[in-house]
């Protein structure tokens, strides 16, 4: 390809790794939305800080777009390159640089995977507690961009409680070293808060120093049937007052369903409205008791219906897959995802409000949600009819998004709990920030990039 | 006072509360520094959120610099007005807004004290804990400013961790409600976590959402006498790898002779160079048991000489006040308060050049030190003799901080763990923050308060 861009690009980085193959152009230019056609200009997968640094300069002589990309399961379309944006692919950058026992952190590159530090931090003896299902295709460095939160949020916070320094090349091409692994630093601003989350559009990640901790104690887990969303949120309270919880984590009777028929087994006979994957401490007798005790008074109450304890590790990633595997098994639908959340306090009201809502606005979809309860977070995946176009389905999920951004601006709640805003919610982020707070957005990204290079058109325009 | 741009306030805000003695101005104007000669124009006490918004535009019209106030406790001048500032005291918003249960939140105003926010809390069977010896004077939103520290860091994090949500009255008059107590929020950049540590230079909190937590456990509180600070790394570690510490505080012998003479009883006969306040849960007979076994272990290897196991609450509390009665016993010597912080590992080697650098460069003045080895925090306090002028201490302390912020600058630390930046250590801020950090600082600060009416001096010019 003969783009006299390109062309400087190589003189400005010898040695880049370039790919413009109309086969990797596809690949790196779409993300886990698959709703845009990729058309980058390129695929740039620089082997360091310093190539990425060169990389944003170019961008900013040439005033060529760039698009940060990691694994590229993002669901809100943050790494879609359609646009004619070079696309700097992290992939390369994937090692672990250092561990410090003393500090108990591991410092990366933004390319390794999710799997790949929680598998450096057991070899520590040590935890990287952020968790989901995307573990093994995800980059910390998309993480950080989206402040991923996952299934042990309600234990451990999002990925923003994790980080103790980011290195952040900004979208005028200054190399930052934030925090440097600080546990106390009042010295100004935070600037990596201010990247965690930012998903792309202040700056490129390019090393990211992770704090760990102790591994959890051993913990039991438990699915739960229950008849109603009011005696879900009891049997939270009750659950979390007695326990110490890992993970709270609900589905509906319909995302059982797609589970079972993707070839899970089912531990009940009868159908339930709704189901929890509970885990919390067991490391001793009077952990598991209290456990069994929790239990025990929820079905006293007539709250739990029925349930199943694993007693084994095998047994607990049966119970987990339940709800683990829905994602996967829905993929085929080429789900339109919401992603919301309101107060836990909020839940009740909101969710009596939402399912009136969906249920009237999807008569023909099927529906299937689920989520964390103990964060207030809802995931709502609207299936694609076979005999539905493309257009016509996102016109009305777009419709629907709408009636639902009005409800959570009601409610106080988010557009986006954890999937971030990219393409696909941006049209609502009016639902979650105001206009002053879109405004000094606005303002930051200007002082962060000023000609505008990183990530254009995501989040805001 | 006839200012006319006092009149102007008084039309603006109706009823707003005013004070213009010289007394008021004094008392408003300083901090805990006592360094700098109060010259406010006038104290505003604003009742409500509103009253704020009106003081800041207000602010922006006539041009007037704001300083936001709250106990005044702060140790960096972050709070001092000199300059003919309206101060914004914040005394009369200092109510409970709210309690969730279901969220397990407390909002409040920004001027209610931490220990109020603590009974709060504990009212409610709860824990809110952030805690420092000035919890009866200092205010949340001093607390917010500072994103201040503390004595159970290394259990509980610093303030950012448990703010849920705030709300913000920026320099240019906008109120923004930040996060608004969502546990997830991936909707675009947190500016929530950049109100926080900013020291009043981008707007008013006018009300925080705090989280609270389970209170701790039973804990064990212990005095230890250690022989150097070598020994000290090693017993943290034995003490942080065998027992779930709440607090591990040292101080030197030095810091102990002075709270002794201010009437402090002294466990031990002989004198020790170094003392460790250790508090570690001890819920059980397995918890308490090994407590004494990491005791026991180090003194085995000769690294305790010897030791002093609280048996009551009572003589927890004396062992306590060994550590946080040292501020108080050195109060009198006025003295200049180094805040500095590295990461946990790089303790030794800074701290070994730290003792042999303070000990060149201050022969004459009696240095006093104590900290945080959990969070890698040190505080230097030192001691002015009554036979030395102000300028000439304050000359001699700023050329020493000067070297202690190069030691910093090489070993990756910062010039202020808790206390903030504010006047005190504004020059030294280039040992922390690079110029491109301060650049985009700058900016950012330019965004929230384009016509520079917030704090205007302190943190950077």
């Amino acid at each position: 390809m003969n783009d006299p861009r390109l062309d400087a690009l190589r003189q400005a980085v010898p040695g880049l790794h370039l790919k413009t193959d109309p086969a990797d152009l596809e690949h790196y230019g779409r993300d886990w939305t698959r709703r845009w056609t990729p058309a980058p200009l390129a695929i740039a997968l620089p082997g360091s800080s310093d190539e990425v640094q060169a990389i944003v300069r170019w961008a900013n002589a040439q005033r060529v777009a760039l698009v940060p990309s990691g694994g590229r399961t993002g669901l809100s379309g943050g790494a879609v390159a359609a646009h004619g944006e070079l696309v700097v692919g992290l992939e390369r950058m994937n090692r672990v640089l250092a561990f410090d026992a003393v500090d108990r952190t591991l410092t990366v590159q933004p390319g390794i995977a999710l799997q790949a530090v929680h598998e450096a931090a057991a070899a520590q003896g040590l935890l990287y507690p952020v968790d989901f299902g995307a573990r093994g295709s995800c980059s910390i460095g998309g993480n950080v961009a989206t402040n991923a939160g996952g299934i042990r949020v309600i234990r451990y916070g999002n990925t923003r409680e994790w980080i103790a320094g980011l290195k952040l090349v900004t979208g005028g091409g200054e190399l930052l070293d934030l925090n440097r692994g600080l546990v106390k630093n009042s010295s100004g601003y935070d600037l990596r808060h201010l990247a965690i989350g930012a998903e792309g559009t202040l700056g490129i990640v390019v090393e990211a120093t992770l704090k760990l901790t102790d591994p959890p104690p051993p913990a039991q887990t438990m699915l739960l049937a229950l008849p109603s969303f009011e005696v879900l949120m009891r049997v939270f309270a009750e659950f979390r007052a007695r326990l110490r919880l890992q993970a709270f984590e609900f589905l509906t009777d319909r995302g059982l369903r797609h589970v079972l028929a993707h070839g899970a087994g089912n531990p009940f006979d009868d159908v339930h409205p709704y189901y929890v994957v509970a885990e919390f401490d067991a490391a001793d007798e009077a952990q598991q008791a209290a456990g069994l005790a929790a239990f025990e008074a929820c079905m006293e109450q007539g709250w739990i219906l029925d349930g199943a304890i694993a007693q084994s590790q095998a047994q607990a990633q049966q119970l987990w897959r339940l709800r683990e595997g829905i994602t996967e098994a829905v993929a085929r639908y080429r789900p339109y995802k919401n992603d919301v959340a309101v107060r836990i306090s909020a839940m009740p009201a909101f969710l009596a409000e939402a399912q009136a809502l969906l249920g009237e606005a999807y008569p023909r979809f099927e529906v299937v949600w689920f989520g964390h309860i103990g964060d207030g977070n809802l995931h709502i995946n609207v299936l694609q009819p076979d005999d539905v176009a493309d257009e016509a389905f996102m016109a009305q999920c777009g419709r629907v998004t709408e009636l639902l951004a009005d409800l959570l601006r009601r409610h106080g709640g988010s557009i986006s709990a954890e999937h971030g805003i990219g393409l696909v919610k941006k049209p609502y982020l009016d639902s979650t920030r105001s206009t002053a707070e879109i405004a000094v957005m606005r303002g930051i990204r200007g002082v962060l990039d000023p000609n505008g290079v990183m990530n254009p058109g995501k989040l805001f325009d």
